[in-house]
């Protein structure tokens, strides 16, 4: 299935690396996640080699250190606020950067859906929507919500990103979690679209 | 009661330009959060002058025209990004100019309280604080959540800063609503705190 266009090997060599550097549970999570991806690509005519390279390395960083993520922060000069933050931002925002240097990947969408794969952002391509997407309604997944995350995602992606990410916000503020700044630019641009979407 | 401190004038005086500047209805309301304010500052040791004061002004820019507002932005070269939002963010933030203007206020934690009472801030004074939280449970307030609202503001006041805001942010989010990202920041700081003070 992979030619070698977005990933430098075989499907199953990208496989190994990924069960390499996660437990055996995110493991599980990330074959879920990229089940789900391959079904969302489908229904929207997503490249379904890039589907499955992006959720196959979405969580490829997030067991790596506080200490790694902060060093490649000052090293990159990132965005330093971001020291401000935890591993559930940096494992998708820098965890790009880790992704890129240890799997040879460079497609620069690919890196993107990974890099917004928990924040989100105002625009998405369909790519990054579908990673969005699939890493919450995969099937491993079991919260208040998810079977109605998953219907809206068979019948319309857009209101799967909507849905989800207003169902982030009300979850994080309901157990008093602090909000990444940039998630409220996704959550303000993708509820002004939820009214176009609802026809309002 | 009004020494001249922190208005040039009597109260007297005072209510009947507020009430030249806006409807009954809102007339009314203002009332209510002198009211509210007055008695949250006596339970929390704050001046009552100026919390009446504050009170009686914090809405006095609320029925000014987008255009009028749009103008100051402009004029004073605030913040760009205020021109995307509207009335709800302008009547505090750019009111406070139009209160000192028009009404000869110059006391900067009246002024600062204007301009926080929607929006809040990440750090706010008892006074501020007072405003915000009178402005949402004055005795004209009605609404699901009010009641406790008012039952945490007296034994409390930084709890109801936090209960306030957490319920705003569910609101917005509920009825699809934009946030304004400087909330944000108010909510990060506050919820922070509530850890702190329900002794997590």
């Amino acid at each position: 299935m992979y030619t070698g266009k977005y990933y430098p090997g075989s499907r199953q060599e990208l496989l190994q690396k990924v069960a390499q550097q996660v437990s055996s549970k995110r493991f599980k999570h990330i074959c879920g996640v990229e089940k789900a991806a391959l079904k969302l690509a489908q229904l929207n005519n997503c490249d379904l080699q890039k589907a499955s390279v992006a959720a196959l390395v979405h969580d490829y960083a997030k067991e790596r250190s506080d200490q790694e993520f902060i060093e490649i922060i000052k090293a990159k000069q990132l965005d330093p606020d971001l020291l401000n933050w935890n591993n559930n931002i940096w494992h998708g925002v820098v965890g790009a950067t880790i992704i890129s240097e240890e799997l040879g990947i460079t497609d620069a969408e690919i890196l993107s859906a990974v890099q917004k794969h928990t924040v989100g952002s105002a625009n998405m391509s369909t790519l990054e929507q579908i990673l969005y997407v699939a890493d919450y309604i995969e099937e491993n997944r079991d919260f208040p919500g998810v079977a109605k995350a998953r219907k809206i995602a068979e019948t319309n992606l857009a209101q799967a990103v909507v849905f989800e990410t207003k169902q982030t916000m009300l979850h994080l503020v309901t157990t008093d979690k602090t909000i990444y700044p940039a998630a409220i630019l996704t959550y303000n641009a993708w509820v002004a679209r939820k009214k176009v979407y609802d026809g309002k």
